[in-house]
């Protein structure tokens, strides 16, 4: 298994669940998805997230499903699990019983009760008691679905408090300022240097976050090779070649990033490249019109199109 | 068993879910709790509600304590079991179990990210979709909890459209004009009279609510005698004698009714009454301190000369 | 005129601003409105608040009222003027405007959009720059209409950075830990010992905020004279009496202080007294039903033979 | 005058509020920027929106801006100034003031304590009332900025309701579904055809929202003729070249888009490009740091470079 810690870099796919037409589970989409995303070069994988619809999920769906994921992937990426919980009995719950299956770590937001800096710390101190010190976890920071604001000193608390802390999910928007803080911090030698991945406005800013000490992106999006490109192409030095990458994709990264919508269009194209075999959404969940499709066919011919003119 | 149906009326009693001072389930209160519950007079249990610490409890842990409840109240009285969900497929689950297990129904609150009329409408139309209509179910209106407003003709439209949803559990705040508009409503003919039960406030406006022709109380109160004797003055057309006792009660109710340390005041006071064991409340969850307690020794000295006085 | 300062106690009240049926400012029933809280024994007003319907008045009819108000009082108690705006500019030109008049002071909530502690002190330490020194300022902690919850640190360093915040009217809640909170902060000599005056829930916890240090009211009710004479029984050390006095008052007050209805109740109560010659409440704002009057009429019939048996 | 009703179409610029260094209005920045604006192609501007941070000018100093903004445009193209208020004496104050200077009519926002469709109609009706039937006005549809979500069904009743209500600043997010069904309802003669100028996501879709219907743009961006050349692309026909146009512009369009830092970085272009003298935003705003401008150069340099690709 490979090791998940703070040297942890590149890039971390927030994968979708697949459904069939009918709404379970499709296990055989789960296994291609898998192959996908290691072929197309990602480090690692996080599963059970907001885009991964895990709140829709039974309890045993959810198992099921890590369990496949991780048995496809056989430890040669690190699986990371979406942990948080609206009580630390089902968050310990849900973490053991992942770990157990061999996930690499876990991933925890702040409760959507949270306000002060001290409620938020106190919050962590409490993930920390409930998770152990063997689990290493991922700290979620994307005040647009929890809003919660974690201040700079807040984020900078929480990582020396949790040792097992080991990555930053870099949401926050506008959170440049904020990852070139963090980043001074340990720097100056006063934190921990953990790892940083970027999706602020669901990686519509990577080349920047990149520019700024990211080490990599963890964010979704159904053409992930872009990710893949950009992260190579920026750790190799070739900032340029990496906004060029990134300029190609952007207009349909955008479309994909509206919130609510986005789901429905990933799973879309998803479905179009063969990589799921439905585009399903469980309920509640968005639609897509003529209308919407008609722009991601422009939209995807027009991103093939630049996509030769930059090679 | 007795039916559950818009005939309901009286108390609905909504209990805490006790643990021993470790954070364990505490089954031996939890039997004693119902059997106070009984004895006090209740007309029907609700259990695994916000005051039931429900999301701190894990997926097994809801099961053991409802079974128990179950056990204990062996069919004398109805028992709700709360059943809001971020999804349906937990929903759908949950409300399989209990239901199985002999619950008589569930309660259901909008989830918190619908804003409009339609979309509040049609996520109630996948409730019905979900629970089936073999599950009678109670429409909780908690707006300071959920941060839904649903209007009057939004609350009249769900109700035509489900015919399984047979109480309303009204908790909007300030809520009195929208109880008398839905009563206004079914005493038009243009919708069933289903029941409806009050909770505004936590219970701080029951007179005035069984006034509005509220059928009687669905909240949480560590004298909950009050509320029994309240809704049976009422019934028998005592309105002055009903406010006498409510107003007796007052001073202490408002202190318990304060949100976040509310929990931690109505467990002290069931565990000083010897109802429970332990006043433990699971993390995060607030503490009483030197001063807490002093205030309600002096609330409960007063308020025990007080109900002498109106004897 | 009477110094404002953090030595301030007693009660400050919240006013309405009167309007005639029409809608336009009733400036006589300013005067009487006035003369009643004088003669009612307050120490101090507090004018243009929300409670005040200050955001529906324009910017000349806010400097008239204000005007009218201190050419009545003239300089015999101290009169805040309420100065919460979304920019510094507005601010301050109101502050210069009415402390010209002869205000004492204003009040200052937090910008509505802050969230992060070191978000809020800087927005005070801008406040203050806004102000200058010369300006007493009351800083108003009241989470429930700004949405920003100052947490006990804040509320210190606040008070550390601006010498000129001599008040704070406190409205957090539940808020009595943190009133025991900053109050020992001042008895270990941490920060000054500044002036607090009670709000929470609209004076729903009176007696309990001044047994934990607060020095007075500063809220809004249509019987002012409970909040004089529990002050003044408290502040005797008759902290029974108090209670007695507002356990009489309190079935009215809670029927009050409901959100939005509550100043329609007012007005109309104080119209009933023939304080203000109307009840009328500026667009948008709540009207009352006769269920609702019914209610009020009860009420006040039950206080009035209440207070005639506790005397 | 130019004619402002629903037959209104291109771009309708929201202009920033130039100030001097020491935060100043600065008069003459604000004719260079009229000048600019005119000459560079837009139909019509709007003034004292959020990005022209009206909340933080004296009522004194919006009367002045917008004095000379008319005075400098001449009636070339309309003007439309911003009237949201949290009450509607200010907002008549305000609209009634503008208006008698030439402005072609306001905008307007629901306000933020807004949540049912019934109260979202009333408090319309009540705008209607203050306006009168003969000040022409923008509906702002901007959930994110208000918390206020409209339903499509709304804003047709909306429409139907206030005839006076010319246009509709389509800013939802996503909002693509709901401009289609608006135009969807008007082509079905259900209402009248009103102008719809896009906003979502401050332009980010303009090319897909004109594909829909939309008659152009009324956002911010401080490369403007971007906005004027996309518009008058598509509306030639040429939808590759409107697309083409767009996405040289979009990788610095969606940098400038960054909520709170994003007016920081247009005043910071627009004083690069010699339209105003002075990058300055008003406390409380944001400052760009070295690690902004360096961004900020090497997007304009990469877009100056595919600009010329283009052509």
């Amino acid at each position: 298994m490979p090791v998940f810690d703070e040297s942890a870099k590149g890039v971390y796919l927030i994968t979708v669940t697949p459904f069939s037409d009918n709404g379970a589970l499709d296990l055989d989409s789960t296994d291609r998805m898998v192959d996908f995303c290691l072929e197309s070069g990602v480090d690692g994988l996080t599963i059970l997230g907001i885009m991964g619809e895990a709140t829709k999920l039974t309890a045993e769906e959810s198992r099921i499903f890590a369990r496949r994921v991780l048995d496809r992937v056989r430890g040669r990426v690190p699986v990371i699990v979406g942990a948080s919980a609206p009580g630390f009995a089902p968050m310990g719950e849900l973490a053991k019983s992942v770990m157990d299956m061999g996930a690499a770590g876990v991933m925890v937001a702040p409760a959507s009760t949270l306000r002060t800096d001290d409620q938020i710390i106190a919050y962590f101190d409490m993930v920390t008691e409930t998770l152990g010190d063997k689990v290493p976890w991922v700290l979620q920071d994307h005040p647009v679905s929890t809003g919660v604001q974690m201040a700079t000193p807040v984020v900078l608390r929480i990582m020396k408090n949790a040792p097992s802390c080991v990555m930053l999910k870099h949401e926050d928007s506008p959170g440049l300022a904020k990852l070139s803080a963090i980043r001074a911090a340990s720097d100056r030698g006063e934190v921990r240097r953990l790892s940083i991945l970027a999706g602020n406005g669901g990686g519509l800013f990577l080349p920047e976050e990149l520019s700024r000490g990211a080490d990599g992106a963890m964010t979704g999006f159904a053409y992930l090779e872009m990710m893949v490109e950009v992260c190579r192409a920026h750790a190799a030095g070739n900032v340029e070649q990496a906004h060029d990458i990134f300029d190609a994709y952007l207009p349909l990264a955008r479309y994909e990033q509206q919130t609510g919508v986005g789901l429905a269009v990933r799973k879309y194209i998803l479905a179009q490249r063969g990589v799921i075999a439905s585009s399903a959404v469980r309920k509640p969940g968005p639609k897509l019109s003529a209308q919407d499709i008609a722009d991601i066919e422009l939209l995807t011919r027009r991103q093939e199109k630049r996509l030769r003119e930059i090679q």
